[in-house]
């Protein structure tokens, strides 16, 4: 695609976000920060921008050929890639298969309990308020999203959980839980958005249970960068699939 | 009733529980004890024992005869009544016809936004965590309740918030919101159960907004027990109805 860069739309904690001179498509350039705990806590680590745009590159194509419409067009570079522009859906949807991270301290449930059934959770997408647990009540008061559009992202999300699962079983790693965006085209159809990353999935190695996620990060475990990499090589194969 | 009080069962922040010779029947003691902030803000408020007993006793009689089954059984003093033995389900069950309170911050719309439809929200009963606000996945999760129970205590508890807006709305009061807790009897039936009382409603002047409840004490906005006399007042006339 020829498609040129212009001026910088949005700058997050993890991506900036380019116009280009389609209006319906962005820009993405994968940043090196890491930021934990609403941003309280920040360090540069060099290279994660790269495995960042690689795996979410990899796992969102992976979802297109498995027939999950979503917002990826291309990669471009190491760290850069073109998505489709989206009106994102002010909702953090995570699903888990297994308890562990803010779950497991707000029920009070040992981190690494199976859950018979995946759980769906939705938090509002607002920085100031801390991004709160919310029920489906609380989303059609705030208008965060119609009754319609939640089924819909509910029924992506379940899907989306079953490929990753895959995936990951096929890269001898556990999916314990994730976090997916999504937004509205510019059809106003419901479209998977955002980043699939060791940034937003708690990996953890299938026999010894070591982290290969951010938790590193936010509980100072180890090298970022060594357990990102290691599932960016587990993940090479999805290229052939 | 002839009913000969036992060995205490449990003392709360509000009430103190005692067997009875009938191993279904327990006598309650209401406390003076104010708390709020989950016991860290605490002080011994003279007449709130008295006031609480007498418009949970009022309310819960008025429910009876509404036909709204409930754990009351009668009044035996100005402080002191007997109620059905539950096990009381680890819910707080809090309905919301008005934002107010820590819904109000959560999600970051302002105290008094009235709702086009009341909420249902549920609450873990559980101290040690803060009885942190939960969705009905967390509810089979931690085995609080069935999908039958929790969809007979939203039906009761409609009907409740129903009865209790025509009652404060002829008292003249705005229904803002309220906390139930409901319980399983001895043949294992929902039964609503706890107290209905200025400390566990928000209660608002109809014509000033004046605040009738317990956030007089948790924001120190004035005298408690000339609020819960004024209610009591008001309500005087359930007793007729
Ligand atoms: N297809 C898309 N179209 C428009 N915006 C998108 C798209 N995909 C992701 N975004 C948004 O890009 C922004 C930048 O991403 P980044 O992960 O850096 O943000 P962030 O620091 O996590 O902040 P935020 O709290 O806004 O998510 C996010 O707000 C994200 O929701
Ligand atoms: N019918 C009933 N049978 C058994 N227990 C009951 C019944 N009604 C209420 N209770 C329980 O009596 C206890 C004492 O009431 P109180 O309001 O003082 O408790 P509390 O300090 O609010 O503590 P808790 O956090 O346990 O509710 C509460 O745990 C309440 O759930
Ligand atoms: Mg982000
Ligand atoms: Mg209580």
């Amino acid at each position: 695609m020829n498609i040129v860069k212009k001026e910088l739309l949005y700058e997050g904690k993890a991506k900036k976000i380019y116009k280009t001179d389609d209006e319906n498509t962005l820009y993405v350039v994968y940043k090196d920060s890491a930021t934990a705990f609403n941003g309280e806590k920040k360090a540069e680590i060099s290279g994660k921008g790269r495995l960042n745009n690689e795996i979410s590159s990899l796992i969102f194509k992976h979802l297109h050929a498995k027939g999950i419409n979503n917002h990826f067009i291309e990669r471009i570079s190491e760290t850069e890639q073109l998505i489709k522009k989206v009106t994102i859906v002010p909702l953090e949807v995570v699903v888990r298969n297994v308890v562990a991270g803010s779950m497991s301290k707000r029920l009070g449930i040992p981190e690494g309990t199976e859950l018979e059934q995946p759980i769906i959770e939705f938090y509002y997408k607002d920085d100031a308020l801390g991004d709160p647990l919310i029920t489906e009540d609380h989303i059609w008061l705030l208008k965060a999203a119609t009754p319609e559009q939640v089924e819909t992202i509910k029924s992506i999300t379940k899907t989306v959980n079953e490929e990753l699962q895959t995936i990951f079983d096929d890269c001898h790693v556990r999916l314990i839980d994730f976090k997916l965006e999504f937004g509205l085209d510019a059809d106003g159809q419901v479209l998977l958005a955002d980043e699939i990353s060791p940034d937003t999935c708690r990996l953890w190695d299938k026999d010894t249970n070591e982290k290969l996620d951010k938790d590193l990060f936010r509980r100072n475990l180890g090298s970022l960068t060594d357990a990102y990499e290691e599932i960016f090589k587990r993940l090479g194969g999805i290229h052939h699939v």
